[in-house]
């Protein structure tokens, strides 16, 4: 534990809950402000995880549990990954050096940790779904308590939370929403309605012109054909617009902008709105990300997710070795769209996440950051396609669950030639169940006209991109998060048979059947195997759809025994589409075993570890193998 | 054919493409809307279709291809169901009266039915990601031509669409969005978007007070700060909102309101836009559903989507027997909703279409419809349900693609007790391969905590209801469309044991396993292969997860054989769950057959016909068990 957190006579130490908060003056909260940082920072630097977006909120998080009765006002971290000063200050200061650890906490709110913890979140733009459904209920339970939806500017471009704000301006309830302005989602934030966001008000020039107006007219009912006359007016009705006014459109009272680390104001505001508010009510709140540890504000982007760093350099620790299969994506995307000019690359704010900061650098005109909207990306990838142009979209597996009705209706049933790049799929690690990209085998496969890859290694990521640009339909390829083997790279990467595997390794007793990140541990275990006798064949078979069948077939009647291996669900995945394989074949008598993850949610901790308890890595492989051999 | 079709001297006859319409005057283009509306009628009063809609477009459909020069611009139909009067003037008059009949012209855009068909469609919302997709690839390919997209004031609540607003408007390209505001999505629309937009302007106050207020005001740079007076005045801000706004807040330019069903306004602002417009342009139509159909116009939502009619009456050929399963639902809905006060119900713009209209009267502070906003529905669910409330969300199988991730993310992460009523699953018929619920089975199985049912008949609808609202975790329960074999209902239906099947009927052969309305197929081929002499049993699964291991695999062994049978795609559903369970549990040397969906999308045409052709009917399911019966 670092040495800050133990260091006498903090007032933090005696914040046990927030009761201990409201007892403080605004003198004592900045103290405890500052506090808290040094905590966060030690602890992120340490462990990593969200630093930036939970340096941005301190404030305001003890400004929310200082004005409302929490836990029984609710409140709700949108994304979640800010909560780490709620977590501090909701009596989980001790336990809070264990952030991201395996069985430690959660970098995201969990019912099962704390009642503080209001809704469960992890993707963005949930909470104000969330917080209104939550105050419809304590409408008809006849409790007045609040649900309070805590919402980033760049979470606001999402379609979820506009379908919750047409949905909560109609009903018209007791709904607080703050909206935690910091002009920045994890890429700089895109889309009309940041730059909307970024015009600022200015309260004097606000009342002057206030007093001016009221004196030369009197205007009472004519307001809106004031505004009909400032619309039609020759100047862009643009530039009248203010920050509050896209809100009040949907029926939302409006507060700010107000200085989201100004406690005294926050508590203020916060007090002003429990008391007097009614309907619902958008607090514009402004802060900045990685306040208060220079060089998380110098570089935001960088300190939004991070591993552990040195603390007075703000230098991460180690250095990279081998390329991530991001990275080596996002290189060859370069290379391939230097030779053929129809490709273009798409990211839903996650440029640098998904290896396209390169991209976007060097063809600017043909990237495009279309903000936190997955299901915009595939759709409008699909508008691209139709006038011939080749898009990519990359997107974590986890937040292609977003767009699976896009996947189906607007690339698959037209066909279009789009590729799919799903980084992140399989075990995330440290972020836990809400990213982790386990589903993606089973959520895409049994779409017809779908190609959907996955890689053993960095070099057939390469070959298998551009098998995707060269196929003239859908296609979808999944890599991990992380690092490969380090297979030597391809300038030039050439496509691959489409539905060809390859056979790894022969063998009489046994086939193993791993699919992407796992050919590596299949490859192991047979080793393993070897050395006790055993005689495995493994099989590559590159395609999940269209699988290798006359490959996978000739090997499974020669060995009798199969086990499958995939870093995704065990249900619905791979494995069962090689059930359905044999049994379209008539292929009984096989002894199967499909390994990959089990049926219940797959807990937050280091690959490696996730891998074993899933009984997916090379020991676990290799003692599937047996058990199955030993069958009668 | 009707004999209006075939009337002699009708300009429609000389309308073979688009190129003919230019050529007509505006009266002419009138006398053209008219016969065009007479065809729209005649056909879908014998094939059924999507009338009211489509009746609303006529003059702007006429407009559109009168002013662009389409297929090279490109006109992107949202949803398309609205498209007749369009593939009525783009060569497809003579095909017009095998609409939606099998192997007939579709009901919405095809990509092989016409060049004129710029974007398949079917779901809504999608139009303006493809038209931006389609202006950015033009203008990367420096071609100058328009994508205009047709969308209507119900599509503008999803999500997509706002996230495809957002984009484009901070691309600021020249994209075209026309406003089709008839003031009612499917059902009467909801939100504050609505509402926003009923605002209608009148052009005389509006001209007279602006001349009033530039005489008084010699306004230039006030303009905010004039509007930051009319935001901060006591009146509520809210009254000064134009329909206008909200799209010059996304940074388009804005025009209209104007008359849809004028075609010298329709023609000349549509001629302005495209001679003088940059940027992306909002044009606000007006029109009527139904338009020049009186019953129609009255009752738009019934004649939205309708079934063969008489004309002259505007009543529905022959009359409902049995009631759907739908009407089953929602009947016992309201009935359990008396007993239960913590059940709430909720729809995404389909209340009637989901049986919820008795409830919604029944128990209107209970009932909620959100919109098409099938992402909110699901995660607005999750927040009732973190209060104690038993949630039941009704949204089609198809649509509800669109709530993956918040059904993984938001209810089964949380493991929170929502109910999905997943209505039109398996082939819905006329509407084609956009709108079959054939995947529900393959993207939901997996979701760890998700209990999953199908029911073979209308009282074990009602059963799995009852067991849905009392089961303490996510359940979601998928019935088809149209109705069963008539079963007889209960007035208080009791919960059915989680994870048990029944067995119909007992033999040695072969097991028939079928699910949901695949049971009485598999009945009646049981009846089929006893006249020759095979036995067979058939099993209920009523669980596609949990699975009834024990009676299954009893089965299994005993008979060697086993045939699944589901409407639901073959691949990664409930057959794939079965051989998933046979692998689990060592149960090799069986012979298995899988009966579904094949690997491709299925066609319109009536629900048996479909059944048929993908093998799953009676005759199918005999002929599948003797072929396995015959293998060695």
């Amino acid at each position: 534990m670092p040495s800050s957190v133990s260091a006498p006579a903090r007032l933090l130490d005696g914040i046990n809950s927030p009761q201990d908060i409201r007892k403080l003056n605004v003198a004592q909260l900045n103290e405890l402000a500052a506090e808290i940082r040094e905590v966060i920072v030690a602890t992120v630097a340490n462990n990593g995880g969200h630093l930036a977006p939970s340096l941005g909120v301190v404030e305001l998080t003890l400004a929310l549990h200082f004005v409302f009765d929490t836990p029984h006002d609710k409140l709700i971290w949108d994304v979640g990954h800010q909560s780490y000063a709620h977590k501090i200050v909701t009596g989980r200061r001790e336990r809070f050096a264990t952030l991201r650890q395996y069985q430690g906490l959660s970098g995201f709110p969990k019912f099962k940790e704390s009642a503080y913890d209001a809704f469960e979140t992890g993707h963005s733009s949930t909470s104000i779904s969330a917080a209104l459904g939550i105050t419809l209920a304590k409408t008809l339970k006849k409790d007045s308590r609040r649900a309070i939806a805590v919402i980033g500017d760049g979470s606001m471009t999402a379609g979820l939370a506009f379908e919750a704000l047409n949905h909560a301006g109609h009903l018209d309830k007791d709904l607080i929403v703050i909206l935690n302005d910091n002009e920045m989602s994890i890429s700089p934030n895109v889309g009309a309605l940041s730059s909307f966001l970024s015009r600022k008000l200015t309260g004097k020039t606000m009342r002057r012109v206030k007093a001016h107006l009221v004196e030369k007219l009197q205007i009472s009912d004519v307001g809106e054909n004031i505004l009909n006359i400032l619309r039609k007016s020759e100047e862009s009705f643009k530039s009248f617009f203010t920050p509050g006014m896209l809100f009040e459109a949907f029926k939302f009272n409006y507060i700010g902008p107000i200085d989201g680390h100004n406690l005294e104001d926050l508590i203020e505001t916060l007090e002003t709105v429990r008391d007097n508010s009614q309907g619902p009510m958008l607090i514009h709140v402004l802060t900045k990300k990685g306040k208060g540890y220079d060089p998380a504000e110098s570089n935001p982007d960088i300190f939004h997710g991070i591993g552990p760093f040195d603390v007075a350099s703000g230098k991460p620790n180690g250095s990279a070795k081998t390329p991530s299969y991001t990275q080596v994506f996002g290189d060859t995307l370069v290379g391939m769209a230097q030779r053929d000019s129809r490709i273009v690359a798409i990211s839903a704010a996650m440029v640098s996440g998904t290896g396209l900061s390169g991209f976007a650098k060097t063809y600017p005109d043909r990237f495009f950051d279309v903000g936190i909207a997955e299901q915009h990306a595939v759709t409008f990838a699909a508008g691209l396609a139709v006038e011939g142009l080749r898009p990519v979209v990359a997107i974590y597996s986890t937040f292609f669950q977003r767009a699976l009705d896009q996947v189906i209706h607007d690339i698959c049933i037209p066909n279009l030639p789009v590729t799919l790049a799903i980084d992140r799929a399989g075990v995330v690690g440290d972020d836990g169940p809400t990213h982790h990209g386990v589903f993606d085998l089973s959520f895409l496969r049994y779409i017809p006209n779908l190609v959907l890859m996955a890689p053993k290694d960095e070099l057939e990521l390469q070959r298998m991109l551009a098998t995707a640009l060269a196929h003239n339909g859908p296609v979808a390829l999944r890599y991990p998060r992380g690092v490969g083997c380090g297979a030597t790279l391809s300038d030039n990467p050439e496509p691959l048979p489409i539905g060809k595997g390859e056979v790894l390794r022969e063998g009489d007793d046994i086939l193993l059947l791993p699919v992407g990140n796992r050919v590596q541990a299949a490859l192991e275990a047979a080793q393993i195997l070897a050395l006790q006798g055993v005689g495995c064949a493994v099989i590559n078979p590159r395609f999940i759809k269209p699988l290798d069948a006359e490959l996978i077939c000739h090997w499974a009647r020669h060995t009798g025994r199969v086990v499958t291996v995939e870093d995704n669900a065990r249900l619905g995945g791979f494995g069962s589409s090689v059930l359905e394989l044999f049994s379209r074949h008539g292929l009984h008598q096989l002894r199967t075993t499909l390994l990959g993850h089990p049926d219940h949610f797959v807990e937050h901790g280091p690959q490696a570890t996730l891998w074993g308890n899933s009984a997916i890595d090379a020991p676990a492989i290799a003692s599937a193998a047996l058990t199955l051999l030993q069958e009668l």
